[in-house]
């Protein structure tokens, strides 16, 4: 079975478009799909940056929000800008740790993805994410409790320093069984190609 | 007649791909392209930056390596990494600005990226660029001689703001005759399409 590790980051508006179409597009190319839920903050605080490096230029950041919305568009997925940006996703990415690594952390994780960018909530609010695990059929109570367990805490750190030792810099980033790395949304199409070739 | 414009920097690794294919792609899609050489550097200084973005982010620059390959082995193009990386595009761009925008920008600007990624060449020597004049039939001395005149430079300059003002930050840009801009070679076909829609 070819395989290929999707690391994506919650407050990353480029990941929403990929976490709403990559299970279709694997499903399509016979991939089987590991989400892969990490945060950025730590990677970008090495570089000495404080935020998103889109509000460090701004320049960029205008282009960003025009070509998220182009994207989404064409896709067909709504997309409202989140405010603030970048929304804390430290709480969400630990509960999607603490979720069986399948179809109920990649589910969750649409369910934030949506509620960020397509109905604007605080994915920071603990309520809001209560919320969505309800609506996902979860028990609620009990994974947020789980997230703020040490061994969650632990898990979600040891996903970031992976990141990092795999080259990863950014999100959403496609890994293949080799090694190789494919950064950004209009990569999945490589990345998929790639996972296939390998066979 | 649908319109484009291609800005682009000689240092950018992403615009060698750019600059072999646009033309077939602009010709397929009936847009009628304009070369518009500038420099990224006046653009970084105000960012705080005296080098490349992917010098500066090591992990990011890695993987731009890995991409540009493949990026050039899917699209048939030789490719070799420039050294010292990145090349000093200033006299390249004085004599691009100097030609005539056209045929003979177009044709002096591929000879430039091959020489730089193709073959290993020293673009920020005016033998080099000297050579590459004389081989598409150019006045290399009057070219030359053109290149450090005040109002190539001033010219050069004033693209260089231009690029700035239409929210420019990186290369290959392409910006389409309603101000909408489209950044990287993977963007190429989104920004033709929108040309063409423009009508």
């Amino acid at each position: 079975m070819y395989r290929l590790e999707f690391w994506y980051e919650f407050a990353s508006t480029y990941s929403y478009p990929a976490a709403m179409r990559v299970e279709r597009e694997a499903l399509a190319a016979g991939v089987e799909l590991r989400w892969r839920p990490f945060l950025l903050g730590p990677l970008f605080a090495e570089l000495g940056w404080t935020t998103s490096p889109f509000n460090i230029q701004p320049d960029k950041g205008a282009y960003m929000w025009r070509d998220v919305a182009r994207t989404c568009r064409r896709l067909d997925l709504p997309f409202v800008r989140p405010d603030p940006f970048p929304q804390n996703g430290l709480l969400a990415a630990r509960i999607a740790n603490a979720l069986p690594d399948g179809a109920p952390r990649a589910r969750f994780s649409r369910a934030v993805y949506r509620a960020e960018f397509a109905d604007g909530a605080q994915i920071a609010d603990p309520a809001v994410l209560a919320d969505l695990l309800a609506g996902e059929g979860e028990d609620a109570p009990t994974l947020l409790a789980a997230a703020s367990a040490s061994e969650t805490k632990q898990a979600l750190r040891a996903a970031t320093e992976q990141a990092k030792a795999h080259g990863i810099f950014g999100a959403p980033t496609w890994r293949c069984a080799d090694g190789e790395i494919f950064w950004g949304n209009d990569r999945l199409e490589e990345a998929l190609a790639w996972a296939v070739a390998l066979g």
